[in-house]
Protein backbone atom coordinates (compact mmCIF):
# COMPACT_ATOMS: atom_id res chain seq x y z
CA UNK A 1 0.00 0.00 0.00
CA UNK A 2 1.26 3.27 -0.81
CA UNK A 3 1.64 5.48 2.54
CA UNK A 4 2.44 9.54 2.13
CA UNK A 5 2.41 10.07 5.73
CA UNK A 6 -1.33 12.38 5.06
CA UNK A 7 -4.71 11.60 6.26
CA UNK A 8 -6.27 10.10 3.89
CA UNK A 9 -3.43 7.19 3.03
CA UNK A 10 -3.51 6.77 7.57
CA UNK A 11 -7.21 5.95 7.36
CA UNK A 12 -6.29 3.18 4.08
CA UNK A 13 -3.74 1.75 6.37
CA UNK A 14 -5.94 1.42 8.95
CA UNK A 15 -8.78 0.04 7.00
CA UNK A 16 -6.87 -2.83 5.13
CA UNK A 17 -5.51 -3.73 8.80
CA UNK A 18 -9.01 -3.41 9.99
CA UNK A 19 -10.03 -6.17 7.41
CA UNK A 20 -7.15 -8.44 8.01
CA UNK A 21 -4.49 -7.57 5.46
CA UNK A 22 -0.72 -7.99 6.07
CA UNK A 23 0.42 -4.41 4.75
CA UNK A 24 3.57 -3.88 3.33
CA UNK A 25 3.66 0.26 3.06
CA UNK A 26 5.73 2.23 0.70
CA UNK A 27 6.27 5.78 0.64
CA UNK A 28 8.31 8.47 -1.92
CA UNK A 29 11.24 10.36 -1.12
CA UNK A 30 10.02 12.37 -4.69
CA UNK A 31 11.38 15.90 -3.89
CA UNK A 32 8.42 16.91 -2.28
CA UNK A 33 8.70 20.55 -0.51
CA UNK A 34 6.91 18.85 2.51
CA UNK A 35 9.30 15.84 3.14
CA UNK A 36 8.45 16.02 6.88
CA UNK A 37 5.54 13.57 5.39
CA UNK A 38 7.96 10.73 5.25
CA UNK A 39 8.60 11.25 8.94
CA UNK A 40 4.91 10.84 9.58
CA UNK A 41 4.70 8.19 7.39
CA UNK A 42 7.38 6.10 9.32
CA UNK A 43 5.36 6.71 12.93
CA UNK A 44 2.21 5.79 11.04
CA UNK A 45 3.73 2.33 10.09
CA UNK A 46 4.61 1.83 13.06
CA UNK A 47 1.15 3.37 14.70
CA UNK A 48 -0.69 1.21 12.60
CA UNK A 49 0.95 -2.00 12.13
CA UNK A 50 2.35 -2.39 9.17
CA UNK A 51 4.14 -5.19 8.69
CA UNK A 52 7.30 -3.07 7.12
CA UNK A 53 7.93 0.19 5.23
CA UNK A 54 10.15 1.14 2.46
CA UNK A 55 11.15 4.89 1.44
CA UNK A 56 12.28 5.16 -2.02
CA UNK A 57 13.58 8.03 -3.73
CA UNK A 58 12.89 9.17 -6.85
CA UNK A 59 13.35 13.04 -7.82
CA UNK A 60 10.38 13.89 -9.74
CA UNK A 61 11.48 17.06 -8.68
CA UNK A 62 14.57 16.31 -12.01
CA UNK A 63 11.24 16.75 -14.20
CA UNK A 64 9.55 19.95 -12.83
CA UNK A 65 6.54 21.20 -13.18
CA UNK A 66 4.80 21.50 -10.02
CA UNK A 67 4.48 22.95 -7.17
CA UNK A 68 4.87 20.71 -5.09
CA UNK A 69 8.50 19.70 -6.38
CA UNK A 70 9.52 23.34 -7.78
CA UNK A 71 10.30 26.42 -5.05
CA UNK A 72 9.78 28.36 -7.83
CA UNK A 73 6.10 27.93 -7.79
CA UNK A 74 3.89 28.90 -5.12
CA UNK A 75 1.80 26.76 -3.51
CA UNK A 76 -1.75 28.12 -4.15
CA UNK A 77 -3.44 29.35 -1.23
CA UNK A 78 -6.77 30.54 -2.28
CA UNK A 79 -9.46 27.97 -3.93
CA UNK A 80 -9.15 27.96 -7.69
CA UNK A 81 -10.90 26.59 -11.12
CA UNK A 82 -8.98 23.49 -12.63
CA UNK A 83 -6.26 21.27 -12.03
CA UNK A 84 -3.84 22.73 -9.05
CA UNK A 85 -0.66 23.74 -9.49
CA UNK A 86 0.14 21.16 -7.14
CA UNK A 87 -0.85 18.75 -9.40
CA UNK A 88 2.37 16.48 -10.20
CA UNK A 89 2.13 15.11 -13.88
CA UNK A 90 2.08 11.24 -13.55
CA UNK A 91 2.73 11.15 -9.76
CA UNK A 92 0.04 8.48 -9.04
CA UNK A 93 0.98 6.03 -12.18
CA UNK A 94 4.78 6.01 -11.07
CA UNK A 95 3.57 5.53 -7.25
CA UNK A 96 1.20 2.59 -8.51
CA UNK A 97 3.82 1.47 -10.60
CA UNK A 98 6.22 0.66 -8.23
CA UNK A 99 4.05 -0.46 -5.69
CA UNK A 100 3.03 -3.06 -8.56
CA UNK A 101 6.43 -3.96 -8.91
CA UNK A 102 6.60 -4.74 -5.15
CA UNK A 103 3.38 -6.31 -4.95
CA UNK A 104 4.61 -9.03 -7.25
CA UNK A 105 8.07 -9.80 -5.92
CA UNK A 106 5.59 -10.32 -2.86
CA UNK A 107 3.95 -12.49 -4.56
CA UNK A 108 1.05 -10.39 -2.77
CA UNK A 109 -2.05 -9.53 -5.49
CA UNK A 110 -4.03 -6.33 -3.65
CA UNK A 111 -2.91 -2.88 -3.42
CA UNK A 112 -4.72 0.12 -1.63
CA UNK A 113 -4.19 3.80 -2.75
CA UNK A 114 -5.75 6.52 -0.72
CA UNK A 115 -7.22 8.75 -3.58
CA UNK A 116 -10.27 10.59 -3.77
CA UNK A 117 -12.50 12.14 -6.38
CA UNK A 118 -14.94 14.21 -3.97
CA UNK A 119 -12.40 16.45 -2.31
CA UNK A 120 -9.37 16.33 -5.16
CA UNK A 121 -11.39 16.39 -8.29
CA UNK A 122 -8.98 18.05 -9.94
CA UNK A 123 -6.18 15.47 -10.31
CA UNK A 124 -7.11 13.43 -13.11
CA UNK A 125 -5.14 10.36 -11.48
CA UNK A 126 -7.62 10.49 -8.76
CA UNK A 127 -10.28 9.27 -10.57
CA UNK A 128 -12.35 5.64 -10.83
CA UNK A 129 -11.54 5.59 -14.17
CA UNK A 130 -7.69 5.83 -13.73
CA UNK A 131 -7.70 3.26 -11.07
CA UNK A 132 -9.89 0.88 -13.10
CA UNK A 133 -7.13 1.23 -16.02
CA UNK A 134 -4.81 0.77 -13.68
CA UNK A 135 -5.66 -2.24 -12.97
CA UNK A 136 -5.96 -3.54 -16.50
CA UNK A 137 -2.71 -2.36 -17.26
CA UNK A 138 -1.29 -4.19 -13.63
CA UNK A 139 -2.76 -7.81 -15.49
CA UNK A 140 -0.95 -7.21 -18.42
CA UNK A 141 2.33 -6.17 -17.21
CA UNK A 142 3.19 -8.23 -14.83
CA UNK A 143 5.01 -12.34 -14.57
CA UNK A 144 1.86 -12.96 -12.00
CA UNK A 145 -1.04 -11.56 -14.02
CA UNK A 146 0.45 -13.50 -17.29
CA UNK A 147 0.70 -16.44 -15.39
CA UNK A 148 -3.02 -15.93 -13.87
CA UNK A 149 -3.20 -14.30 -10.79
CA UNK A 150 -5.34 -11.14 -10.44
CA UNK A 151 -3.87 -7.58 -9.31
CA UNK A 152 -6.59 -5.85 -7.40
CA UNK A 153 -6.33 -1.91 -6.86
CA UNK A 154 -8.23 -1.01 -3.62
CA UNK A 155 -9.21 2.49 -3.29
CA UNK A 156 -11.38 2.63 -0.50
CA UNK A 157 -11.87 6.13 -0.13
CA UNK A 158 -12.48 6.85 -3.85
CA UNK A 159 -16.43 7.98 -3.10
CA UNK A 160 -16.33 9.36 0.50
CA UNK A 161 -16.33 13.14 1.49
CA UNK A 162 -12.86 14.20 3.84
CA UNK A 163 -15.60 14.05 7.05
CA UNK A 164 -16.56 10.63 6.14
CA UNK A 165 -12.55 9.83 5.80
CA UNK A 166 -12.01 11.08 9.49
CA UNK A 167 -15.00 9.41 10.68
CA UNK A 168 -14.09 6.32 9.93
CA UNK A 169 -10.30 6.61 10.88
CA UNK A 170 -11.24 7.82 14.29
CA UNK A 171 -13.64 4.81 14.55
CA UNK A 172 -10.54 2.61 13.52
CA UNK A 173 -8.01 4.35 15.91
CA UNK A 174 -6.32 6.92 13.95
CA UNK A 175 -4.24 9.39 15.68
CA UNK A 176 -4.61 12.02 12.68
CA UNK A 177 -2.23 14.22 14.76
CA UNK A 178 0.73 12.25 13.93
CA UNK A 179 -0.32 12.93 10.16
CA UNK A 180 0.74 15.55 7.58
CA UNK A 181 -1.15 16.72 4.90
CA UNK A 182 0.18 20.38 4.57
CA UNK A 183 2.20 20.91 1.17
CA UNK A 184 4.31 23.22 2.71
CA UNK A 185 4.71 21.93 6.72
CA UNK A 186 7.77 22.93 7.84
CA UNK A 187 10.29 20.77 9.01
CA UNK A 188 8.45 19.99 12.22
CA UNK A 189 5.31 18.51 10.35
CA UNK A 190 3.67 21.77 11.45
CA UNK A 191 0.87 22.86 9.07
CA UNK A 192 0.12 26.42 7.01
CA UNK A 193 -3.36 26.47 7.71
CA UNK A 194 -3.49 28.32 4.21
CA UNK A 195 -2.96 26.04 1.36
CA UNK A 196 -5.89 23.64 -0.28
CA UNK A 197 -4.56 20.69 1.63
CA UNK A 198 -4.67 22.13 4.97
CA UNK A 199 -8.13 23.75 3.94
CA UNK A 200 -9.98 20.50 2.93
CA UNK A 201 -8.48 18.94 6.31
CA UNK A 202 -9.11 21.67 8.65
CA UNK A 203 -12.84 21.60 6.66
CA UNK A 204 -13.16 17.67 6.84
CA UNK A 205 -13.13 18.19 11.12
CA UNK A 206 -15.25 20.49 11.05
CA UNK A 207 -17.77 18.35 9.03
CA UNK A 208 -17.15 15.12 11.05
CA UNK A 209 -17.86 16.89 14.55
CA UNK A 210 -14.41 15.97 15.78
CA UNK A 211 -11.63 18.18 17.30
CA UNK A 212 -8.68 19.45 14.93
CA UNK A 213 -5.56 17.47 16.16
CA UNK A 214 -3.04 18.91 13.46
CA UNK A 215 -0.87 21.23 14.46
CA UNK A 216 -0.62 24.65 12.84
CA UNK A 217 2.63 26.83 13.16
CA UNK B 1 11.79 8.10 -25.30
CA UNK B 2 13.54 6.18 -23.20
CA UNK B 3 17.35 5.01 -23.47
CA UNK B 4 18.77 2.04 -21.84
CA UNK B 5 22.22 2.47 -23.55
CA UNK B 6 21.69 -1.14 -25.13
CA UNK B 7 21.37 -1.74 -28.89
CA UNK B 8 17.23 -1.73 -29.39
CA UNK B 9 16.77 1.49 -27.66
CA UNK B 10 19.76 3.41 -29.79
CA UNK B 11 17.92 2.20 -32.73
CA UNK B 12 14.87 3.82 -31.65
CA UNK B 13 16.59 7.15 -30.82
CA UNK B 14 18.13 6.96 -34.32
CA UNK B 15 14.39 6.61 -35.84
CA UNK B 16 12.66 8.96 -33.60
CA UNK B 17 15.37 11.40 -35.15
CA UNK B 18 15.39 10.37 -38.15
CA UNK B 19 11.55 10.76 -38.74
CA UNK B 20 12.64 14.46 -37.17
CA UNK B 21 11.09 14.11 -33.71
CA UNK B 22 13.10 16.45 -30.83
CA UNK B 23 14.36 13.97 -28.71
CA UNK B 24 14.69 14.05 -24.55
CA UNK B 25 15.76 11.11 -23.70
CA UNK B 26 15.50 9.60 -20.03
CA UNK B 27 17.77 6.74 -18.66
CA UNK B 28 17.27 4.80 -15.35
CA UNK B 29 19.81 4.06 -12.36
CA UNK B 30 17.74 1.59 -10.81
CA UNK B 31 19.83 -0.57 -9.46
CA UNK B 32 21.55 -2.78 -12.37
CA UNK B 33 24.53 -4.93 -12.17
CA UNK B 34 25.32 -3.79 -15.64
CA UNK B 35 25.30 -0.16 -14.77
CA UNK B 36 27.73 0.62 -17.75
CA UNK B 37 24.69 0.49 -19.54
CA UNK B 38 24.13 4.32 -18.27
CA UNK B 39 27.62 5.31 -19.51
CA UNK B 40 27.05 3.87 -23.32
CA UNK B 41 23.36 5.81 -23.02
CA UNK B 42 25.38 9.25 -22.29
CA UNK B 43 27.38 8.59 -25.41
CA UNK B 44 24.43 7.63 -27.13
CA UNK B 45 22.32 10.35 -26.65
CA UNK B 46 25.35 13.21 -27.71
CA UNK B 47 26.12 11.13 -30.77
CA UNK B 48 22.53 10.71 -31.97
CA UNK B 49 21.71 13.91 -31.22
CA UNK B 50 19.30 13.70 -28.04
CA UNK B 51 18.07 17.67 -27.38
CA UNK B 52 18.84 16.39 -23.64
CA UNK B 53 19.20 13.32 -21.64
CA UNK B 54 18.66 12.83 -18.09
CA UNK B 55 19.40 9.98 -15.62
CA UNK B 56 17.02 9.49 -12.72
CA UNK B 57 17.60 7.06 -9.86
CA UNK B 58 14.75 4.71 -8.12
CA UNK B 59 16.25 1.81 -6.46
CA UNK B 60 14.59 -1.02 -7.35
CA UNK B 61 16.98 -3.21 -5.73
CA UNK B 62 15.00 -2.42 -2.43
CA UNK B 63 12.16 -4.53 -4.20
CA UNK B 64 14.33 -7.30 -5.30
CA UNK B 65 12.77 -10.06 -6.97
CA UNK B 66 14.88 -10.13 -10.20
CA UNK B 67 18.22 -11.41 -11.19
CA UNK B 68 19.28 -8.25 -13.24
CA UNK B 69 19.16 -6.17 -9.23
CA UNK B 70 19.71 -8.70 -7.14
CA UNK B 71 23.43 -10.12 -6.66
CA UNK B 72 22.29 -13.02 -5.03
CA UNK B 73 20.18 -14.46 -8.16
CA UNK B 74 21.93 -15.61 -10.79
CA UNK B 75 22.23 -14.48 -14.53
CA UNK B 76 20.89 -17.34 -16.68
CA UNK B 77 23.87 -18.62 -19.29
CA UNK B 78 21.22 -20.76 -20.90
CA UNK B 79 18.19 -20.56 -22.73
CA UNK B 80 15.27 -21.68 -20.49
CA UNK B 81 11.63 -21.96 -20.61
CA UNK B 82 9.08 -19.34 -19.43
CA UNK B 83 9.67 -15.91 -18.00
CA UNK B 84 13.21 -15.70 -17.06
CA UNK B 85 15.23 -14.42 -13.94
CA UNK B 86 16.29 -11.21 -15.79
CA UNK B 87 12.64 -10.16 -15.66
CA UNK B 88 12.32 -6.84 -13.33
CA UNK B 89 8.38 -6.81 -11.99
CA UNK B 90 7.09 -3.75 -13.58
CA UNK B 91 9.85 -2.00 -14.65
CA UNK B 92 8.64 -1.01 -18.01
CA UNK B 93 5.31 0.41 -16.08
CA UNK B 94 7.63 1.88 -14.15
CA UNK B 95 9.97 3.21 -16.83
CA UNK B 96 6.96 4.63 -18.95
CA UNK B 97 5.15 6.46 -16.09
CA UNK B 98 8.31 8.57 -15.21
CA UNK B 99 8.30 8.69 -18.70
CA UNK B 100 4.86 9.80 -18.92
CA UNK B 101 5.19 12.56 -16.14
CA UNK B 102 8.33 14.01 -18.08
CA UNK B 103 6.45 14.49 -21.32
CA UNK B 104 4.02 15.87 -19.86
CA UNK B 105 6.13 18.82 -18.56
CA UNK B 106 7.40 19.64 -21.44
CA UNK B 107 4.06 19.38 -23.47
CA UNK B 108 5.54 16.59 -26.05
CA UNK B 109 2.39 13.74 -26.64
CA UNK B 110 5.00 11.00 -28.49
CA UNK B 111 7.09 8.65 -26.05
CA UNK B 112 9.11 5.76 -27.56
CA UNK B 113 10.18 2.46 -26.09
CA UNK B 114 12.21 0.09 -27.43
CA UNK B 115 10.50 -2.67 -26.87
CA UNK B 116 10.74 -5.99 -28.92
CA UNK B 117 8.02 -9.13 -29.02
CA UNK B 118 9.98 -11.09 -30.88
CA UNK B 119 13.27 -11.86 -29.57
CA UNK B 120 11.75 -10.61 -25.82
CA UNK B 121 8.46 -12.73 -25.63
CA UNK B 122 9.07 -13.71 -22.38
CA UNK B 123 8.80 -10.16 -20.69
CA UNK B 124 5.18 -9.40 -20.47
CA UNK B 125 5.85 -5.89 -20.37
CA UNK B 126 7.18 -6.18 -24.20
CA UNK B 127 3.97 -7.16 -25.43
CA UNK B 128 2.05 -4.96 -28.10
CA UNK B 129 -1.09 -5.37 -25.17
CA UNK B 130 0.77 -3.89 -22.80
CA UNK B 131 1.77 -1.15 -24.89
CA UNK B 132 -1.50 -0.23 -25.83
CA UNK B 133 -2.79 -0.63 -22.38
CA UNK B 134 -0.47 1.73 -21.52
CA UNK B 135 -1.14 4.19 -24.08
CA UNK B 136 -5.02 3.88 -22.50
CA UNK B 137 -4.04 4.64 -19.12
CA UNK B 138 -1.65 7.65 -20.21
CA UNK B 139 -4.82 9.51 -21.55
CA UNK B 140 -6.61 8.74 -18.34
CA UNK B 141 -3.77 9.48 -15.75
CA UNK B 142 -2.72 13.08 -17.10
CA UNK B 143 -3.54 17.10 -17.58
CA UNK B 144 -2.84 16.51 -20.79
CA UNK B 145 -4.86 13.71 -21.87
CA UNK B 146 -7.60 14.95 -19.62
CA UNK B 147 -7.45 18.31 -21.39
CA UNK B 148 -7.51 17.21 -24.92
CA UNK B 149 -4.45 16.08 -25.95
CA UNK B 150 -3.23 12.23 -26.63
CA UNK B 151 -0.31 10.38 -26.38
CA UNK B 152 1.02 8.33 -28.33
CA UNK B 153 3.46 5.28 -27.33
CA UNK B 154 5.75 4.11 -29.75
CA UNK B 155 7.35 0.62 -30.05
CA UNK B 156 9.01 0.88 -33.28
CA UNK B 157 10.52 -2.35 -32.83
CA UNK B 158 7.40 -4.46 -31.92
CA UNK B 159 7.52 -6.86 -34.56
CA UNK B 160 11.26 -6.65 -35.93
CA UNK B 161 13.50 -9.83 -35.49
CA UNK B 162 17.11 -8.58 -33.67
CA UNK B 163 18.62 -8.99 -37.43
CA UNK B 164 16.06 -6.24 -38.86
CA UNK B 165 16.73 -3.70 -35.55
CA UNK B 166 20.50 -4.06 -36.42
CA UNK B 167 20.14 -3.05 -40.51
CA UNK B 168 17.68 -0.70 -39.63
CA UNK B 169 20.03 1.37 -37.19
CA UNK B 170 22.77 0.46 -39.26
CA UNK B 171 21.10 2.06 -42.39
CA UNK B 172 20.52 5.41 -39.85
CA UNK B 173 24.05 5.37 -38.88
CA UNK B 174 24.20 3.99 -35.29
CA UNK B 175 27.39 2.79 -33.83
CA UNK B 176 26.50 -0.56 -32.08
CA UNK B 177 30.15 -0.44 -30.81
CA UNK B 178 29.01 2.34 -28.34
CA UNK B 179 26.18 0.02 -27.20
CA UNK B 180 25.64 -1.98 -24.13
CA UNK B 181 23.32 -5.04 -23.61
CA UNK B 182 25.12 -7.44 -21.63
CA UNK B 183 23.54 -7.95 -18.45
CA UNK B 184 26.48 -8.59 -16.82
CA UNK B 185 29.03 -5.64 -18.70
CA UNK B 186 32.01 -4.87 -16.53
CA UNK B 187 32.31 -1.64 -15.51
CA UNK B 188 34.37 -0.76 -18.65
CA UNK B 189 30.86 -1.79 -20.84
CA UNK B 190 32.68 -5.19 -22.05
CA UNK B 191 30.29 -7.80 -22.69
CA UNK B 192 30.05 -11.82 -21.12
CA UNK B 193 29.03 -13.21 -24.48
CA UNK B 194 27.32 -16.27 -22.65
CA UNK B 195 24.04 -14.29 -21.17
CA UNK B 196 20.33 -14.14 -23.14
CA UNK B 197 21.04 -10.64 -24.01
CA UNK B 198 24.82 -11.38 -25.31
CA UNK B 199 23.38 -14.74 -27.04
CA UNK B 200 20.25 -12.53 -28.95
CA UNK B 201 22.75 -9.87 -29.73
CA UNK B 202 25.40 -12.01 -31.42
CA UNK B 203 22.67 -13.84 -33.49
CA UNK B 204 21.31 -10.69 -34.73
CA UNK B 205 24.84 -9.49 -35.87
CA UNK B 206 25.34 -13.01 -37.96
CA UNK B 207 21.26 -13.02 -39.43
CA UNK B 208 22.35 -8.89 -40.43
CA UNK B 209 24.90 -9.74 -41.89
CA UNK B 210 26.87 -7.31 -40.44
CA UNK B 211 30.52 -7.45 -38.25
CA UNK B 212 29.68 -7.81 -34.35
CA UNK B 213 31.40 -4.71 -32.94
CA UNK B 214 30.87 -5.93 -29.27
CA UNK B 215 33.73 -5.95 -27.12
CA UNK B 216 33.63 -8.96 -25.46
CA UNK B 217 35.90 -9.71 -22.48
Amino acid sequence: MLLSGGLDSATVLAMARGQGYACHALSFAYGQRHAAELEAAKLLARALGAVEHKILTLDLSALGGSALTDPAIPIPEQPAAGIPATYVPARNTVFLAVALGWAEVLDARNIFIGVNAVDYSGYPDCRPEFIAEFERLANLATRAGVEGGAFHIHAPLMKLSKGDIIRSGVALGVDYGLTVSCYQADAQGRACGRCDSCRLRRQGFVDAGIPDPTRYR
